[in-house]
């Protein structure tokens, strides 16, 4: 079921192919103009694997990066590993973060190495400053250099190395894909998303750990399963339960200050799950509903795929007044210049808010 | 001329109306796959205004941003400013710049400012942290907060300061449209470019100045007009030439260090003049072939931008292998992960290289 797609010649591996568009969902409106657009595809499936919505092509298999982080972590559940170190809410979300990399952040992926009986020097995520500007600044300020804790994902890693001390396995080279690991990983989105990962369709992420391309319309119907428990081993359910009762009672930990994931998630609890990816990457869940959500922008831009999914909560979470004023400010966010005059802002089209 | 554009339906203002779609001109490509891709339309122009090339819809009208940073330099060496402040290539080029914030880029800044009598409390542009991550960093370490001499726009800002101040006017509010500054720029791009430019058609770019929106056929007339002196009075075909041979002789204070503009110019030097702008617009002049070119990434990204510059001047600037292997980074860059693992890359398409 593709909706809203149109044909367009475009070259490819240097033969001009046929090539599937898909449609504006989002604008940047500008003074009296749109100055720019960002097309994407959007999938919204049920946990019976029925398609609710589909703009665009969710049929092509795209690169969930860490969007699928939630499901990443099920593996640290379900082998004990959670039990065994005492991991609580902010252990757990932060498994399933891309966090900006704040002291509080840190502090917590810290505390999980400690428990498994490792430091920062296990992590095989790599370094990078804070994303949380003003982490990165007071980190400059006190003159030491970000650590791989500072990594968006080491709260992810942290997991995976204590999946692999849990199972009693050399954690070392667990971002490679043979390792038991990302094997475990990969069964876990294998088994909720319905469908079969291939080395043919593989990327290397950010933080070295490989990221398998799965259909739009799979990663939601994995997102319909693991927001309701429905379609899966009951123990898999009981993780999964785990997992989004501990991003719900601490979205903080999912993202961090001022950040859509944790926004949401503070503004609406355990009534919606969302999670970003990199290159314009969302996932999500209406658990009440039963809804899984997926989408990616064409272009990678994160700013579009957060209106996408900000609309896509709108059209199918009922809300109150109180809600839906809530979460205008991220179907319209407003554009500012620097001396903080509005100057423009993002809207979903009306493709995707019929 | 618009070639390979195909029509797409698209919802604007409410109603469904038809749309040109943009060609894919620019691949990011992730292990085996493409992982995103970006739309555009580039325009290639002579001094004549004939079309050389055309790709996707270059009649729209569009924000030229900070592209035009050049032309509306123009005021300030006309107005005689320039010669009364003593301005030399640094000053110049920096009228022309988005910068870095690096410490070399505020000190001309400032050095501007004081010739004219005035300091930072002039600038009306708004402060931002420097983007130059390591200057960003040094000023955090040091304690202190950034000023409006770190934004971008400080080099243009203080060129505006200058202008009035030579004209003997009231500089406060220069940067209003109704300003005698802002109807001088403006006047510089009209007769450049050959359109009118209309407040219908307007917005307020980040640092506070108008932006009036032009096709990108108009704007790359223009670089051409810009980049030959060719087609304008001949004042302001010097004024042109002086503003070229600044960017040519100086051009870290034109962008900052490893930034696309200072790189490509350092390595070709007169050949080539190239200006990025934000929102994914790119303007740039190749002299010796008598062409002006422009560009837009639909969805506003920075990256396709730069490779779609990047392979626009390879497609019409004779080189050497020297000059290709110089080029062949910006044309095809690679992608790494956090641990310095290439992971992809980006690519331009068929369309763009053909």
């Amino acid at each position: 079921m593709v909706f809203g797609a149109t044909m367009a010649r475009a070259a490819r591996n240097g033969a001009t192919t046929l090539q599937m568009s898909n449609p504006v969902l989002v604008e940047v409106l500008r003074g009296t103009l749109v100055e720019s657009h960002h097309r994407g595809a959007l999938a919204v499936v049920d946990a019976d694997g029925a398609t609710v919505l589909a703009l665009g092509d969710v049929v092509q298999p795209v690169y969930p990066r860490s969007a699928v982080k939630p499901l990443q972590a099920l593996p640290l559940i379900e082998g004990g590993a959670a039990d065994r170190f005492g991991f609580g809410d902010e252990e757990l979300a932060l498994a399933c973060a891309s966090h900006g990399g704040e002291p509080a952040h840190v502090a917590v992926a810290q505390r999980m190495l400690a428990r498994a009986g490792l430091d920062v020097g296990a992590l095989e995520c790599g370094t990078h400053w804070p994303t949380h500007q003003s982490s990165a600044q007071a980190l400059a300020r006190s003159g030491a250099a970000p650590s791989a804790l500072h990594n968006n994902c080491s709260g992810k890693h942290a997991g995976f190395l204590c999946v692999a001390c849990a199972a009693g396995v050399d954690h070392r080279g667990y971002v490679g894909a043979s390792h038991v690991v990302q094997r475990e990983v990969k069964a876990a989105i294998e088994s909720l998303a319905g469908v079969g990962l291939s080395e043919d369709r593989c990327g290397i992420d950010g933080c070295a750990i490989p990221t398998y391309a799965v259909p739009l319309s799979a990663l939601a119907h994995a997102f319909a399963r693991f927001g309701t428990g429905r379609g899966m081993a009951p123990e898999r359910a009981k993780a999964a339960a785990r997992l989004r009762g501990a991003m719900a009672a601490q979205p903080y930990y999912v993202a961090g200050t001022g950040r859509f994931c944790t926004e949401i998630m503070t503004a609406f609890g355990a009534r919606v799950l969302v999670k970003t990816g990199a290159e314009g990457v969302f996932c999500g869940a209406l658990p009440e509903q039963g809804l899984g959500i997926a989408l990616k922008c064409d272009d990678g831009g994160k700013r579009a795929a957060e209106v996408t999914m900000a609309a896509a909560i709108g059209r199918f979470l009922p809300l109150r007044d109180d809600g839906r004023a809530a979460l205008e400010r991220f179907v319209r966010p407003t554009l500012r210049n620097w001396n903080g005059t509005e100057v423009g802002a993002l809207r979903p089209t009306m493709e995707l808010l019929r």
